[in-house]
């Protein structure tokens, strides 16, 4: 039998905290043994949940927390203070190692802050990197980074190239994943001053298969499966992508209800287009992890549902059983020793 | 009867050249009195095509020029070297002031370099920004700076935040235009540093309406009119928007054709599809304008078609009879002198 993977699941976190979160963890512990949930929050809360349902109780701890951090709080005071708040104790339980992962739809800030903070980096890694996945035309793509540490410098943007390599190749499972880097024009000489470094930088790195530039109109199209870019402009494509797809989506929707004819082809082309739509939604890879610390920390959507959760764990379990962070730590020492 | 706008038109530049843009040109003049076309590009080719046409004749008149300036040129060099190209050419008519505007859907970069180069800044204007209207919920938004100066500066997000409002409520109509700065969170403390620098002088310059931070997932929504941000983010966001748009369509498209009864369906929904998308197109709206320089220099689509073309041709005039460049000296120089 194999190892079990042991998850600490922030009970708390989320807008549909703790019913939908606590339905995921449920979800996946009734399909698989080798995973062990631990709910960090409100005990009582967690309690009256659970008691809604039948599951297999030698799977599933409860982790009292007597706090919550909002995600209106300023991250690192909330963190500072709040010792036992959900996502406070969860951390810690990474950082010795009682759990090896934690998965939260809390405070985005928090999460990232506790990360580096509570958690604490692989040594040689300059900056965690947040990586969520986004959907494309051909499957999904690694966005790195999409973090709060903005103004990187070059080398942090190569290790996110390293970084990310390994995840797609080991997590997602795409063999020899192709690594660019966002830029205004595909010329090697166009782009910022960061890019401009960075390029001839991540040419040379011989532990990535690097393409070349990127433009963001070519992202959808899924031609690279790394996404290098500084978390400013990764949070803009990440908030972007989401926004212009559901307004758009909902602009469709809203204009197949405004007359008779097209309400009839709205209900005989429903199928597909759910299907169609079902594609672009990441949430079957799971969370975004926040890659290089002492353990794995999974932001999932703050609107999370059961889902998006039980798919977070599982992707905790493949974290693990592929042993991403000794492969990170391999590659990340090399240079640095 | 109102004073003459004369266009220099780019007859060579775009996917669509000759053709669409002469097309443009010649249904904006049979129904419009107060515009004089210059055709700038090669007199024989631009001879023959117009020769196929009934047209007002002392409308258009055909400017040689015998080179022309590819999309993968490095632009610099382009505009020293290649004196009789259709861009410089036109570019030198409007700072002769033959020309009150340039339109062209040629190469961006040799645009946007002889944009500053040939026909120059106005005086105090530290950047000439590249500002595209994107489309939104709403209506449209300016989004500016997408042009190539990338690295910007706090003064210069500033002087577009101005630049911005007076296109926006001059040119577009829009009552006491709503400013904001692309940011990855709607707190103040928030950002690069770029941006945590800009943000108290946005807030406190009295010639705009500052609302605050936007972030990317909100832009869609259109809450702001006038969107600052610098140019490599301009670029990312529009080009993603683009990206994503047109991906997305061309997936649900694809997927409505996939069985009889979604292709039924698909056959009654077009007409209302057909409407939705086409409020997603601001190409009606004309091109992106440069602005902040000594004349109107328009940026339109590379693959502009003969509409895009026609209403970038209005969008000058409007400009020239809104007093748009008086406006921004005025405006801009108060702070300077």
């Amino acid at each position: 039998m194999s190892e079990i993977t042991k998850v600490a699941l922030d009970a708390m976190g989320g807008d549909n905290a703790p019913k939908a979160i606590i339905q995921g963890a449920l979800d996946v512990i009734t399909k698989r043994q080798d995973i062990h949930v631990f709910l960090v929050g409100k005990e009582k809360i967690i309690e009256e949940e659970l008691n809604k349902h039948e599951y297999p109780k030698e799977q599933i701890s409860i982790v009292n927390a007597t706090e919550i951090i909002e995600t209106a709080e300023p991250p690192v005071m909330a963190i500072r203070r709040k010792k036992d708040s959900s996502i406070v104790v969860a951390m810690n339980m990474v950082k010795t190692g009682q759990a090896d992962a934690f998965v939260s739809a809390g405070s985005s800030g928090a999460i990232l802050v506790g990360g580096q903070v509570l958690v604490g980096r692989i040594k040689g890694v300059e900056r965690p990197p947040l990586a969520p996945l986004i959907p494309t035309k051909n499957g999904v793509s690694l966005l790195i980074d999409c973090g709060a540490n903005v103004d990187a410098r070059p080398s942090h943007l190569v290790q996110f190239a390293k970084m990310g390599s390994i995840y797609m190749k080991n997590v997602i499972g795409i063999d020899n994943p192709k690594v660019a880097i966002v830029n205004i024009g595909a010329e090697e000489e166009k782009g910022n001053a960061l890019v401009k470094e960075t390029f001839p930088l991540l040419k040379a790195c011989e532990d990535i298969n690097f393409i070349g530039s990127i433009e963001a109109r070519e992202i959808p199209h899924g031609e690279a499966d790394v996404i290098v870019c500084e978390a400013f402009v990764g949070n803009v494509i990440l908030k972007l992508f989401e926004g212009v797809g559901s307004t758009l989506i909902s602009q469709i929707k809203n204009g197949l209800m405004t007359n008779v004819r097209s309400k009839i082809g709205a209900l005989l082309v429903k199928p597909t287009l759910k299907e169609t739509l079902k594609k672009f939604d990441a949430s079957e890879y799971g969370g975004a992890p926040l890659l290089g610390l002492n353990g794995l920390v999974v932001k999932t959507h703050g609107n999370s549902t059961a889902k998006e959760v039980a798919n977070s764990i599982i992707q905790c379990v493949t974290f693990k059983e592929q042993r991403i962070n000794d492969k990170i730590k391999e590659t990340i020492q090399k240079k640095v020793e």
